[in-house]
This record gives structure tokens, C-alpha cells and sequence, in this order.
């Protein structure tokens, strides 16, 4: 124990393994996102719609969730970490590392999407890897708007869909409020993006993470698809998915704070209100440490 | 603590505070719902069906039961707070100011689902707004019946649908019955409206929400629609989904209390079967408050 | 208190009580069910399909239990209370009285289901109830097998699909094997009856509950379809869907009891492996009671 | 309670209901998730599609674990039993009883799907069993790949998806992570499932279970396909579902461990972290005592 309390360790093993939670969470969201376009797109629509997209995108949240909620927070979303930081959920030190780890994972992930399919890809369009067109298939990774969707529009998309789920994970893990019991906030967080994909997927596929848009339109550029991942619509577009994300998880903070968070007792803290968002800021570097202090401090709700 | 039990304290900002979750948890449930309808209707269907639909409003349930819940109690329905009222869960002066934030909340969300789909809209009828034929998108906000369904019939619906959403949040939330925890309420109110929106989605599009159908309804006459919306059938149509839903809560809760409120033994009375409807009823002020009285209370049930 | 603990109170209320809550919980269950098959059907298919179905049923077992499982132990289906009495869970006396209350629920969810979809029903098929044929609509009540599944061949599926209900309700029931939360119980049953409409719906529709297809049945016959629905197949079929519900529950009793049930230690009985089937078996007539037995019951297994 | 502390009971009786658990895990399995490629299959897409397999799949393993959790663990798939035995969760020499009575599920369910669709199988191939072509029906018990999915690529498919499949389960039974409760856990492994089938189902169908797999192929060759489920691809698919998820679990296995278990605190060992795998391992036999153990064991986290 008194090993991990010493500031060196926590600094330096903490977040280590928060960052290789972080990149094993972002691998499963996006390669259970990822892997559920591949197959309705390579299946051209006989194994896979918009409902199995949408769940399958819901799956990778949970999944990413639950094998890294108990070590760091389960942002897996450099967007999430960023609306962290405002709130004093994460050190702003952390996050660069963060995401860092976040983009890591959403590339690898791409990597194996393109190995699974790679058969199944060569079969679709022959060889040539396209960008646009009836055979393009760079959508599998990185995500495209409608033709008919505006920049401006599809910026606003990606600010308010983003906004959105930031809004209920605060809700979710506000525990003033509806109180959902520690293992079932993943799936809840999941079951909001299965919403999200039904509801604000259509004018440019509900990207609202960056590092599940920016790292595989990277991998895309280097694997055979050129630079027309990057010089869609003339490079105005992949900056859409990246910086409207940011701006929309700032202002769903800003939202759920307004609207629910300013309005507690004073002496709710956004400290008292959340559990730490890392477990390393727990100041004890372990989630059983966590609980004991929320089962040991008389003044915590009972959470069931 | 001292200034929240102060009778003026616990009226100005509880109250307050209340209606803000109910201002946003309404606007996630519309958000949610009306932008599945869009996604669906805008796409011709290629990205969106009625299973969509169902879910997502599920979503928009789940979430907006999540993010006002352990404030207001979550009820984002006038009609399911004026059956809260009758119950005695709700104070009757309250109920004009949650029906007024429940409104405003599904205007706000009807704006967005306008700006978010706008380039979508355009593409779709060319920039003619229409309530009624192949490219009508008026269906998009406010609920319209099939053109086979009769006034008397459409009503009947409606009153049907919302008695079972009443039903359902009451055995959920009675903590004599089959007692879900807290967290895992939000979902399972989602999931009734998944199945309502499956089975009785048909015959006019399950409304069982007047801020669900008339806020949205006032923003499309708004919003280049023109009077269509409250002209539809000679005027005879707009009022169902306001109407029936009020009348259908209530049956609802009749229902539920002759079956199975009333048998409990006496000494279950409505304040002890239900948790308050609002943190502040709780004198407190706090949900941690109502937490504790029912950890204290040896009477109470225990929760799991 | 005292009142409830006299035989008669006992007896005479407690009993009439749980008749309610079932009566109650199979209506939800039939009115979220054949809601679905109606909106599919009478929509030929663009407002629902096998999935919508297959959910909107598992929401009617999920929201039947959730109303009447702190009452009753939520059965909704003769054949699981027979399972029940077979086990000790429930008293033979009691048995007859619950199937009466299951299968009322059952004929007055029938009738506003044909009230609700009244005006979809004579659009469809313009006023003449069938019962085979293009425009049948006698299958949106009971259950008919396909065309070229054999009378033996239903049997066979409705007493397989039937086990599977009830091992999969003993597992979830059973305190000692995987414990899932009292209020997560009734949304698994839901589920289990949504993998059945998923596996086996193709033969015979998956009745697995006289309630929900005897009951429909008599209705179609007073309400307009004549003596069809009894005499399909020469009068051969109808009793299928009655019979072999009861066969399956009992051979999945068997079961569940002769793989798990018998190899418990000793001590584990039936009584002590399973909470009260009905709140009145606990000996106070109140589910509190039935809770506070075993929060002070020291040998007891903590369900969390 | 003495006589399930003896040596002798320990091993013999546990073990003989650890395996009785696992073979109607497994069978429960088997059969709701072929039986859902039947209804879909043999309706030719009217009655199903991916969205019902996956769901019906994510059921059956559900249920699968439900029944089987308390008592032996719920692996109900010998690859994840062996994933199990390398992280010291089961005793190697239980290994080959468990996988047995994993293959004897799964050959029992195929037997049971294969009877309550026979009249279904000979409308639909005239009593022709086919391996290949467009009324291949062998495909409803064992998976066959994409004719464009080369064998290297298959194998790939395989030890990927097992390996997700595997890093999930862990996350979730990890104690010191997400900790969702215990009962919830047979839905979230499931959940995990519905994903990997709407992925990672197009190449080859997920077997990524050789019990879901080798035994139903035995059986289609035992029961009217002749040799050809072997023989497909001369000989040189069959093996690929059997060896691929083995080496998918201890791929698994490793990349959860190197991610996130060696990053645990020292003094968490993987006996710590995870409840013990069968009940009989616990140290008495019986799930009661391993919660006991749980809850009087002040260094435990608090699990809710």
C-alpha cells in the first residue's frame, strides 16, 4: 500500500495503467464500431443496418466502459476527458496523455478491422480502395457527411450530438442524481450512444469522438485509400469530427451544470458529487480504496 | 444545510431547480425521439425503421428520466405529473410550473431537431414545408393519426397508451412491488416505451405526451408549416394527443391503485410507498436527504 | 399488522390481492404482445416486424412482472404457476384461482386490443374476420402454426419452447445460482421471452402461455371470426397451445431441478433456495416482511 | 455442511454439478442461438434476420450463464475454460470434464433443434440435407465461412473475435473494475455477444465457440449431412472454429492481463480479483459460503 501513496508511484504506475485502460477501452469501442460498418457495408446491407450499427456502437461504448471504468474513469474519448478537465474530474496534465492513449487505440483498432476484412474488402471493390463512389469504403473507418449536408451543418451535428451524450454521462455518474449502480452506468452509456446512431446518424454518421474518427482516417490515409480521407470536400471536412466534439463536450458540461449541477446545495462539490474520475486521484491508486471511502463517509449518499 | 430547510428557500429554489430538470430532461426525451423520426423519415428509410424509432425514444426516456430524476422525480410528461399530483406524489401548485418547463423543453429540443436537419429538410421537400403527403415532414415534430383512424379512435388510443406508460411507472416506482433499483428505473421506463412505441405506434404514432406533441406542434406552425398542424382534420386532431394522454394518466394510475395500491395493507400509504416525488417535498431540499430517511427508517423495505 | 397475520385476513385478502396483480400482469403482457402482431400485421409490415414482436413481448412479460411480482411472484402464465405448485412454490388451492385471474387478463387485454386497432382492423380487411387466408387477422389474438408444421410437430414446440421458459425462470429466481437483483429479474424474464420469439416464433408463433392464447382465442371467437378459430385443422389445433404449455413448464421444472436444483447441498430446500412465490406464503401478507425475513435471516445469501 | 468439506465430496460431487451446470449453459446456448439461424434460414429472412440471430445469441448466452453461473462459473464454451485454467480460475484437471460436458450441451441442443424444425427442414429442402448451395441447411448448426474468406483469413476472424469475447468477460468478473453486480453480469456477457455477431459475423459466422461449433457439425454429420460438414473445403475448415477461439481465449486472456490486470496493486492477486470460478473452489461447495466470504472480509471491496 504504502507503496502506491508515495507521489512518485502515483504519478508513474497510475497512469501507465490508466493510459493502457484508456487505449484498450477506445480499442473496443472502435472495433466494435467499426466492425459493425464493415459488415453491413461489405455485406451491402444483408448482415447489417442501421439498428445493428447502432448496437453494435453501443456495445463498444459498454465494452469500453466496463474494461476501463475501474481504473480510469472509462472516458475513452479524448472530448470526454477534455469536458473532465473543466469540470476538475481529470489534472489537465493527464489529458494530452490521455488522448494520446485514445488515439492509439482507435488506430490499432483500425489495423484489425482492416485484417478481419481484408478478404471481404478485396471481394467488395476489387482492389481499389475508394474514398467516394458506389465501391468507397474509407466510410468503414472514418465518417463522411451526406452530400447534401453543409459544413456549417455538419459541424453543428457534431457539436450537438456531442453535447448530448455528455449530458447524460454526467447524469449517469452524478451521484445526486438517478444514482445507476457502478456496473450498470457502461451499459447506460452505451444504450445512450445506441440513441444517438438512431437519432443524429444520418447527416454524418455520429462521429462524436475524435479519436474514433481522426485515428482511423489516419490509418485509411496510409493504408491504401491516399489522401482523400483528408481532402474530402476539399479539406474542409475532417476537421468537422475533431474539433466539433471538443466544442460540443465543453458545452454539454456547460448544459448539465446550468441546468441540474449549480443548482444542488452549495456544499456539493463537483468533488462530493462525482466519484474521482481516475482512481489514482482517489489518492489511494485503487477503486477498493474508492469504495471504502464512499461506504466509510457518513456524509455520501448510500448509492444502490 | 440550515438555508434549504427555510420554507422560502425550499420553495424558491428547489422549485427552481426542479423545473430545470424537467426542462432538460424533457428536451433529451424529444431530442431523442423526434430525431430518430427525422433520421428515418429524411433517409426514405434506408437509415432508419420503426425499430429505430422505438428505441431511440427509449433512449429519449431513459435519458431524460436519468437527468431529472433524483431532482424532480423525473416525470417529463404533464400528464404523468397531473397523475402524480392526484397520487399526492406532487404538491397541485407545481404542476402549471413542471407542465410549463416540460414545454418549453420540448420547444427548445424542436428547434434544435430543426437546425441539426436542415439541409436534411431542404433535400427532402425542396424547401416546401407540408403537413400531409408523400413529402409531408410535419410527422417529424407533432403526431398525426393514419388516415383510417377515426377521431373517437385516435383518442381511444391515446388514453390506452398513456394508462399503460402510468401503469408501468407506478409498479416500477412503488417500493412494495418488484422494487428495480433506483438506477435501473430510468431504463426500465425507456423500455415501456420501446414496447408502447411496437405495439401501439400504428394508429397515430404514440403521442402519450402532450410536451411531447403540442410543444413540437406549436414550433412547425411556427417554423413555415403554417396553421396545418392545428388545421389537420378541420381542427379536430390537434387536441387528441394533449387530451387524451391528461385523461389516460389518470385512468393509469385508477387502474394501478384498484389492483394493486389499494390491497397493500393499510398502514402502506402513498407517501411510504413511494419514494417523494421531488427531492424538495423530501424537506430537504436534497436527494442525499431522502437517501438517508430511507436508510434510517426501519420501517422501510430494503432496496436492492 | 395483526390483521393480516389471521388465517381468514390471510386467506381472503392477500388472495384477492394476487389475483389482481396477475390479472393485471397478464393484461400487460397480452396487450404489449398481440399490440405488436396487430401493428405488424394490419400494417403489412412497415410498421413491425420479428424483431418489433419479439421486443414488444418481451416489454409485456417485463412490465407483467414488474406489476405483480412483489404480489403474486408475477407468473402471468397457468403453466408457470403450475410449475410452481409442482415445486412447492405455490399452494394447489391457489392454483385454479390464479389460472381464472390469468386467463380474464388475458380476454380483456383481447378486447381493447380490438377496440384500440378497431378502424386499422376493418381498413385490413374490410369488415370480414378471417381466420386463414391473405387477410386473416384471427392470428394477431391466438397462435396458428404454419402451414406445413404437423400437429405432432407444434406439440413438440410448444413443450420445448416452454422448458426453455421455465429452466430459464428458475435460474433467475434461484437465490442460490446466478442472483440477479430483485428489480432485474422481471427486464431478464422479458429477455428470455425475446430470444424464444427470435428462436422459436417460426412454427407456431410461440404461444408458451394458455393465457395468452386460449383467452384471445374465445374473444376471437365471440367477437366476430366464429367458430374458425377452434375449428382451424378440424378442431385439431387449438388445444396445442393450451396443453402443451403445461407439459413444457413441468418438463422444465424437471429439468432446471435435476441439473442444478438437486445438486445443492442438503440443506438448500425449495423453500429456502426460492423467495416466497407470493408475498401472502411469507406469512405476513407484505413483501416488507418477506424482506425483513431475509435481511435478519443469517444463513441467508446476500443478494446484491 | 460437513460432508461437502471432505476431500472426497468436494471433488466428487462439485464437480459432477459443475458439470450438469455447464451442459445445460451450454445447451441453453446452443439452442437459442441456432434456433434463431433456423427461424431465420428457414423463413428465408420473413421471421428473421441479423438483428434477431444476434439478439437470440446474446440470450442464449445469457440464460446460459444465468443457469450456470452460481454453480460452476458459466464458461459454457471450453475456450474460455481454458482462458480460465491459465489464469488459475479452474483447476487444469476439471478442463477436459467441463469441455466434455460443453460438447454434450451442444450436441443434445443440435438434436432438439433439429426436432422442432424437422417438418420446417423438409418444406424447405424437399428432405435433401445440403452442406452448400441455396438450400444448404447445415449452416443452422456449425458455421461455414464467406466463399471469399480464405482459411488464414478465417482463422484470423476467429482468434480475434474469441479474443474480444474473452477480454470482456474478464473485465466484467474483474472485481476491481467496473464491478457490475453480480447478477447483471449474464446480461452484459451476452450483450457482448450481440455485438460480436453484428461486427464480426459476416466472414464466418462468430463461432468463436468450439462447443457451439464441433458438436452441432458432429451432429449434421450424424444426422443426414454425411460427410460434407467435415469435408467442406477438403478438410480444411472445420478446424478452424475448434482451434481458433483456444487461441482467441489466451490471446485474451494476455491482452487483459498486460492492459489492465499486471497494473493492479501488487497485493491483488487474480484470486483476489476474481470470485472464484465454481462454487467448490470457494472452499465449501456451495455459492452461500462463497458470499459469506465476500461480505465478511474486510479487505474486499464493497461490490454493489
Amino acid at each position: 500500500m504504502d507503496k502506491y501513496t508515495s507521489k512518485l508511484s502515483l504519478w508513474k504506475w497510475p497512469l501507465l495503467r490508466e493510459c493502457f485502460a484508456e487505449f484498450l477501452g477506445t480499442f473496443l469501442l472502435v472495433t466494435f464500431g467499426d466492425g459493425s460498418v464493415a459488415q453491413a457495408m461489405l455485406s451491402r446491407g444483408t448482415a447489417g443496418d442501421q439498428n445493428t450499427i447502432a448496437w453494435s456502437f453501443g456495445v463498444g461504448i459498454t465494452t469500453g466502459v466496463l474494461v476501463s471504468g475501474g481504473v480510469s474513469g472509462g472516458h475513452i474519448n479524448p472530448a470526454v476527458s477534455l469536458a473532465m478537465v473543466c469540470l476538475g474530474r481529470l489534472p489537465l496534465k493527464k489529458f494530452p496523455v490521455y488522448a494520446l492513449a485514445q488515439y492509439l487505440g482507435g488506430f490499432l483498432a483500425s489495423v484489425f478491422i482492416y485484417l478481419v476484412y481484408t478478404d471481404a474488402l478485396d471481394k467488395f471493390d476489387g482492389g481499389n480502395r475508394e474514398t467516394e463512389g458506389p465501391l468507397a469504403t474509407a466510410g468503414i473507418w472514418a465518417t463522411y457527411p451526406q452530400p447534401y449536408v453543409s459544413i456549417g451543418n455538419g459541424f453543428g451535428d457534431q457539436v450537438f450530438a456531442t453535447a448530448l451524450l455528455v449530458i447524460c454521462v454526467l447524469a449517469i455518474t452524478d451521484k445526486y442524481n438517478s444514482q445507476p449502480s457502478t456496473g450498470l452506468a457502461p451499459f447506460l452509456v452505451g444504450f445512450v450512444v445506441v440513441g444517438i446512431a438512431m437519432a443524429f446518424g444520418l447527416n454524418a454518421a455520429f462521429a462524436i469522438n475524435p479519436a474514433r474518427d481522426l485515428a482511423p482516417r489516419i490509418f485509411t490515409a496510409c493504408a491504401g485509400w491516399g489522401s482523400k480521407p483528408f481532402s474530402f470536400r476539399s479539406h474542409k471536412w475532417f476537421w468537422v469530427p475533431v474539433v466539433g466534439p471538443h466544442l460540443g463536450a465543453l458545452t454539454g458540461a456547460a448544459v448539465y451544470e446550468l441546468c441540474v449541477g449549480i443548482h444542488w446545495p452549495d456544499r456539493y462539490t463537483v468533488e462530493d458529487r462525482y466519484a474521482p474520475a481516475t482512481s489514482s486521484d482517489a489518492g489511494s491508486g485503487n477503486r477498493d480504496m474508492k469504495m471504502e471511502s464512499v461506504v466509510h463517509n457518513a456524509d455520501a449518499p448510500v448509492r444502490i
